[in-house]
């Protein structure tokens, strides 16, 4: 066994706290990851808490790692000892279902194996990335490209290919007028993609103050939500909206902001369900969709082309110690606009 | 002025009585119609009791207008003296915005006007098809080939696109597992139509008299959707659901029974906002998109698609003085599937 340490949750209530265990020797197939960063996602908090209700505890959250590979089992191909890698949100899927085979893993359909709290053939729970190191079946693994700001780098392998992921998806790009709703982690990295692929970008923001960082971030127009008239005269002007609340919120009052034929993505889960009159989808015959994270042939492409156009996430930098203090700022939206932890002080 | 006669509701209490009016004497560009025959959409229920809350009185409903020909203004082209014709939901668009020229009316930006209750400059309201006769511009008014049932053909004006217009839109066809929920008016025909395209059809309802049905017109299965283990089996199985249900529902229910990237088309339009999750979306990257009558160049082709492949709907044929009757009985959902006013009986 890999003697590992890393920070737990050990019960709902409970901060996160410096933690001891084991992780299984490597396979023929697997690498064995020093981490050196991991960005903190809002899943983290909410499974560190049993918001989900199915956290198995001790839990080690953690699934947008960036590390170097200490060493490999015999049969590896894909990777040497020292390269650069990243983890993701799954370390595992069948490989053999529709979605597997045409490298869409996320969508599994005997379900992925995520990176923390998910359940193995043997028993036990996935320990994610708030740890020393981490051991992955290389098809799980990413190559991170070595000229990426590492710190910013973290947050793509979660909240950077949901987002690169939806808007591929959906073919975003020149000439479309394009809404992001929320102004988070998510959010940020949708306004840099959708500039990036051509898009006029708007940010749609309750938050007057983020109209500057908006700007700074690639958009090309910002509107505060607040401001009813300004609001009302965007009624059947965007392509798209990227819809990244994760709050309850009515969709009906955004989808009036669509043309004909415009979709709007969910990225954001709120916990309760949310309201939808067929009338603000019939009249002009739009769409609501949803996305969710991305395959890892998706992923590895999302890394090169972040390299070729410098993109990274926002990130502050925290300790290992920081994590509870991080995770209450987090509840409170004050982070701009992710925070990655340096395993390498643990 | 021509003089015509109908049935009216005066308020929005009482029931349709028999009514003398005025229509306009045609213009250059406009052609009489002697009525034939007029089906009854829920439309017409809805807004002869103003549950729509727009309702102008006196108010002649119907949109599903079959009939001929009586005489044409100096400028008409299209059609000729004695001409079968129909006539849909709008008498009128721009003609020159983004979705008139593209021949979808149906979206016109500066808003289409019902043949029933529609504003015209004037001031005056439309008056619709439960009348003699009818004065249409020829740019709206769709030829009927004579080979069609005529009693069956006229609910193709508003059930029949509204259901062809959708499936043509989402490429519906060979291959597709498609599932129709609500076998009612709208429900029929979609029926009719998926089979006809080459989709695996099923019918969802929750009344398992309406089994024999579901085959006769067309349909591979047939799902009692309150027998909980069978509805349950049809997780993941379908690729689309045309949902033609018109009461408030819960979407998610349904949705789940759709494959990844399956698509939700909702034609009904409850009065109340409905519930949707944005998991049962983001988990399978499902959509839910809307659909509203088509234009005027897919109804004729939908016209002659019908007489191509003998596609009516299934109708009660009534007399103008039974309308009372029939929207007590349509409210009790108690008709198979439509019912067509015979306005010769006037």
């Amino acid at each position: 066994m890999i003697s590992a340490k890393g920070y737990a949750a050990h019960n709902q209530d409970a901060a996160l706290e410096l933690y001891s265990f084991e992780r299984k020797e490597p396979g023929d197939y697997d690498v064995l990851i020093d981490i050196i960063y991991c960005g903190i996602c809002h899943a983290d908090v909410h499974q560190s808490k049993n918001e989900y209700g199915n956290t198995k505890y001790p839990l080690v959250p953690g699934h947008e790692i960036i590390g170097r590979i200490r060493s490999i089992g015999e049969k590896v191909s894909k990777f040497k000892e020292d390269e650069l890698v990243g983890v993701g949100y799954f370390i595992l899927s069948c490989g053999h279902c529709p979605s597997c085979i045409t490298q869409e893993q996320q969508f599994c359909d005997n379900g992925i194996t995520p990176t923390q709290n998910g359940k193995l053939s043997d028993g036990t729970f996935t320990k994610g990335g708030y740890s020393d190191c981490i051991v992955v079946n290389e098809n799980y693994v990413l190559s991170v490209p070595e000229t990426l700001n590492q710190p910013g780098a973290a947050p793509l392998l979660c909240a950077g290919i949901t987002t690169y992921s939806s808007l591929k998806h959906n073919k975003v790009g020149k000439g479309h007028k394009v809404a992001i709703l929320g102004l988070g982690g998510l959010g940020h990295m949708a306004v840099k993609f959708a500039a990036s692929f051509g898009a006029e970008v708007t940010v749609l923001s309750s938050s007057a103050a983020k109209e500057d960082d908006a700007q700074r971030l690639g958009a090309h127009h910002f509107v505060n939500t607040s401001d009813k008239e300004q609001f009302a005269s965007l009624a059947n002007h965007f392509d798209f909206i990227v819809d990244t609340v994760s709050a309850k919120h009515d969709y009906n009052t955004y989808l009036n902001l669509l043309k004909k034929d415009g979709t709007m993505i969910l990225l954001g889960v709120p916990p309760e369900p949310s309201t939808l009159h067929a009338h603000a989808l019939t009249g002009k015959r739009r769409k609501v969709t949803g996305s969710f994270i991305g395959g890892i042939e998706e992923t590895q492409e999302m890394l090169y082309y972040c390299a070729k156009h410098k993109i990274t996430a926002d990130v502050e930098l925290i300790r290992p110690d920081e994590i509870n203090e991080a995770f209450e700022r987090m509840v409170k939206g004050d982070v701009k606009y992710r925070f990655t932890i340096d395993m390498q002080k643990l």
